[in-house]
């Protein structure tokens, strides 16, 4: 069972409003190497394993609730993103009396019509998401490769979305889930070592420049890039596979630590010319 | 962020393999209206929520987080009716050279190509689960009237469902999730209550006869289809909506309890004519 | 605008439940080459219509117009084939205690799920219909060619389909498709004709044996397969192309006529083992 | 069986063209909650109708009817807002040597390159429409619900897709079509009254003010927003439902009338920069 | 079995990048009439042949062995078109701190996401290629039909796309395509006049005037609109059909004869802002 | 540019029909880890690839090249066992006057419907193959490892499927293919040793036991495990990567040979009862 409190896994950074970075960034929720994926492909894979190697499924499970709350990182972000395009003001009321015609120009315009400027599930071309993503081969080999090869195009995928735009709250949560994606890569990596593999100098994939991407220092130097943080209210086997030295060439010792203090989740602002969330429609 | 206790929300009870009644149930993990659904839709509505009227982002959300459980529990309902399905040894050894060949007759056969016997996030037909049915409206209104539709579709469908085998693991899970579904049937229903809806005798839809499924009687003496249960580890709102009457004409009073105390997460046998999970192999 | 008169274009003819019949019959309704697609491609080809060649715009509605005749008639034919699947009771009432467990045997199990024993936007693999099925050009020559295939593939299948049941509501529609789908044939082949083709002895495709398909003989006598019903309130241009030597080596007259008297709508049941239509739950 | 007048349901007005308006219109005419979902929801439901309750049946019937008619205005209004773009002369000869270059900046490209300038069975995000959109629920209430849940959000996005541009022959479309849905909404509220349902104050969803939107007013004068057109050629039982007092605190009383006059179709210009139709190709 | 000589089937022509054109270009790539869906159309219909008409056989899979150099070909179009875009190193080090800003403007976001500015399995529009493109009917007249509206749909979207930009890479390309896919049309043109057909002056559609895509002129003047390239190792029965008076209306004698010398395939740059190919990130 | 021989990579062997086999098999050539996939994967990977490390790119087009060939060989394996399902003749002249009643009870009907008894893109569910199973990372570490989860993968359905049914046809090109995507396995696995990775004992995965599946033999026997074929006419660098010690624990040396000699491609015969290919019909 699955239990919550109300506090994001990082911080929301504020910044303006830019549809255009919210779009892009819809690739990180909702597309084939999303949150939402990894979330459900660790989610299949920890519920149908099988036999007794509990300290692998452990180690799946462990990431799978983690997801939970990158999911939940991300659908804030966005909103943060489209909370504000346009005027205000619905109808012929707008400085052009368009309120959302700049709004949508780079947009995904679901974001304004199916929601109101929030967040979807789909990818950053709008298609929506697709059980066809999982895969739960039933193997644990297998499972263990596609998961390191879903982390690994984790981080270079966000790596690509990060050049996308300046925004503050865009980089700073990309940041923070690279950072993680690199962790959980090197999860999957250690899993197999114990299995017999030895990765030389492959890991991390790909090999980021930390000055390139300036958000990710603190986050490293805090460790997370081989910490996984434990979400267990109950015992936990993680740490007979994630622990000892990291699989990666950049060095340090892996270890399961507490999760983040925790960050507030926004109060996000009613949209008039969105009708939402109505209740003053119903009120008046 | 979300916590985790390796406990099931509802019993797994045991009986013999049935991947037809696997085959159907999937319905209700990976269909239009089945757990995925729910889970998914209720955490982006949540997620997205505008405004200050707290009370019903807490409802929205104190429902998709047992939907997470909902979810665990259909996957270990399909892995429990698919295991020991066929032959157990793999290759030319089984009965009449094929192992598998009678236990895919009426099933389908990605539980056994893609899996080893086990869940997919499909529905009946073998469609994967697709975002296109999420709907979060950015209209808290419009989002209530589409889960009372979503959660009475829920009732009905799992009441057809429940016809379509008599095996106990099928049946009990089926019965459990109707009664729940119910309760939040009369979740959204009170939430628009609250707005001034006032519905008569219109729900439960359907008004499903409990002598008619008999393993359902044992959770309506629980209260279940009158409860919410509480999955926050920190203050929530949700009684200054899911309180007092119930909008069902069946009655009672509707109140904010906790989860029920967990059932074991069953330990799957391996399975090697699906090389699951393989670990063997890698030992021989 | 739109208008209806309560009938259907062609009998329902009873006989026994015949749910395998109705899952393959969908191809017929939401397939690839099924009623829904000619449907909507047609109505999008002529409403997309460009220039004043108004005779084929005419030609191109016209078809469209009884195409959604035919969707109706095919949804009321698979209802006719469901109704009374089954065990007529809910729940654990009925023979084994399972009342659908062997309707849904060979059957696509959405029928009993998502519907009452009612007909769905699907093909016979259980696939929901798409609207990239739909072509329309906006290049007339492409359009009537591309026409020419969907109404000869709409033969050949139904000439296939027919093969999978000696059921009588599933033989009827179909030999009435047939030869309506052959008239159309004729059309579009005629509107290629006036752009100066000569078809030589290529049509009917494919050239089906009356003596195979009895029920087709009828149809024939009433000289269907060289006639265009007029579903127009107001003036057609459509016998400027229908008219006239048919371009078939089965040969005859093309004629426009009025459409067929109109057949009964069957008043389906109701069905408590699927709360349908759920009224009575509400007076219990 | 259906018959057909070739009259438009509403006026097109003319204004410049503007495809990026016609590719967020598309949302309206392929979308999720767009005209061809309501128009084969409501048909797949009328079809699939069970029992002898005739008045719901002949209700969801004749909003069935009209939605037809409204496909065929947005398919015409798109046409309108895209016939024109770019230079008319094909190739090379261009002002920039490349015709359609800034045609399809902010445009979706499938409406030049599929068709020629013209309707998609789509949705704004360019994703095709699909059969998954239809709910038949086979349970009367059920389908009343959702359909209620359709017609609001039917508003709601209308509502947001008409702040996208200030283009005349986009907005008087929407403004229609809004007070149409508003007339629907009440007509399946109204349905669900009559099984005891008091809907307070909740409708309309949304509250949309009609000095927002200046175009709906005359629609509205018209008293459109509580009445329904009857398209029947015979008789129907639609008044037993859609009369008396409106479920909408803006008052007034519901009334079966006769359809608009109708509009005259447009008969749009041939586009040799896209090969259509084509014809002058074949006699040149 | 297949073979293969590292040579293209035309050649590459460089000009600046243009993201715009190579979104709209994966039409030709990934849509539904572009060169995937006629190689595997033509491979599905060559394997799944029946009968004896052999030279039907080799007629329909020499026209598949020649796609799949087309999708070679537009695959490095693409690529060319994207190589190069926006500030080539990673991170925060482009002009304004977001390289890939401004290319991602009017560009389909997956080329740089997914991919590293390269070609995808998708259209213009971003829906991924779909096996239900591909139509293998089984009946020789129906393929050959519908596989003469595919030919004829390529020649009239590729003359579209055209207009779309004047960049030098992106013209040569369709501009060869065209006046292939023009011979191909000829192919199916023709072997349909086998079995009786007259087209009058029907062909080729579109009627393009190449004086309006003057890349064309080349290659009609080397006859390739007329010719057939032979990429058979053995022997090939296909001029009992491709042979004698093209069924063009601009005449000329139908002649299979030796693919083109070929092209070099060029070499992509390696691209550090999108981790591509990644090893020096290894070597570092 | 690609060129043909018209042989088959290996026999097909004769046997009964099996509609129920091919229905399963064709998750071998539509599936997500099918022949199409592998073929289109390393298509795009071959084309996209940048920088100059020329010896990994001619590695996955030689895969690439021999994966055209097995979609080849299964799209014949599959013809082959539905080839005479059903009876003979069309219309009502079967043995209770529906030919194809019982052929179709376990089948696919799309492969009676769609094609006449023939191959289809689509997997064992009936779901049609997707482009967004094609995985182009454009980083070539990711594209290896990805790629060697695709042939594990590819073992370990094959593994499967082969105990669906004992039918020769079915299990002798199973048998052949999971000893070829054991090759390629070692292939990408040798490949990413180039790059520092040492495997243990991991590979084989799955390690499949070859007498449980005896047909496997006689290509382990042929070292077709540790043999890449040669489908290029001109030079390649592939046995820079693909030479030397084995990567998989059953030992052996890796090498660069001559294809197979090749095998006939079968002649399918007509089938009237799906009217194909219909020239009889025109010849009538």
């Amino acid at each position: 069972m699955y239990f919550y409190r109300e506090d994001l896994i990082n911080v929301i950074v504020p910044d303006k409003p830019d549809p255009a970075a919210a779009k892009v960034l819809q690739e990180t929720l909702g597309g084939r190497f999303g949150e939402m994926r990894t979330m459900m492909q660790f989610f299949f894979q920890s519920s149908n394993f099988r036999g007794t190697a509990k300290p692998y499924q452990d180690l799946i499970r462990g990431v799978f609730l983690e997801e939970i709350s990158h999911v939940e990182l991300v659908q804030h972000t966005i909103n943060q993103l489209l909370t504000g395009s346009g005027d205000p003001m619905p109808g012929n009321s707008g400085v052009d009396g368009a309120p959302l015609n700049e709004a949508i120009k780079h947009a995904n315009p679901h974001h304004f019509i199916m929601g109101a400027q929030s967040s979807l599930p789909v990818d950053a071309a709008g298609n929506p998401w697709n059980g066809n993503y999982v895969y739960s081969h039933g193997n644990l080999i297998s499972d263990l490769l596609d998961n390191l090869v879903l982390e690994s195009t984790g981080v270079l995928q966000k790596s690509r979305i990060y050049e996308m735009s300046t925004n503050k709250t865009f980089r700073e949560t990309l940041a923070f889930l690279i950072v993680r994606d690199n962790a959980h890569q090197n999860a999957f990596a250690k899993a197999l070592e114990t299995l017999g593999v030895q990765w030389g100098k492959l890991f991390p994939v790909p090999n980021y420049d930390i000055n390139k991407y300036p958000e990710c220092r603190k986050y490293v130097e805090l460790g997370y890039h081989n910490a996984q943080f434990n979400f267990r209210l109950d015992a936990t086997q993680i740490a007979e596979i994630f622990s000892g030295q990291t699989p990666s060439r950049n060095g340090g010792t892996l270890e399961v630590v507490d999760p983040p203090a925790g960050f507030p989740v926004p109060v996000m602002p009613e949209l008039p010319n969105e009708h939402s969330p109505g209740l003053n429609d119903l009120n008046a």
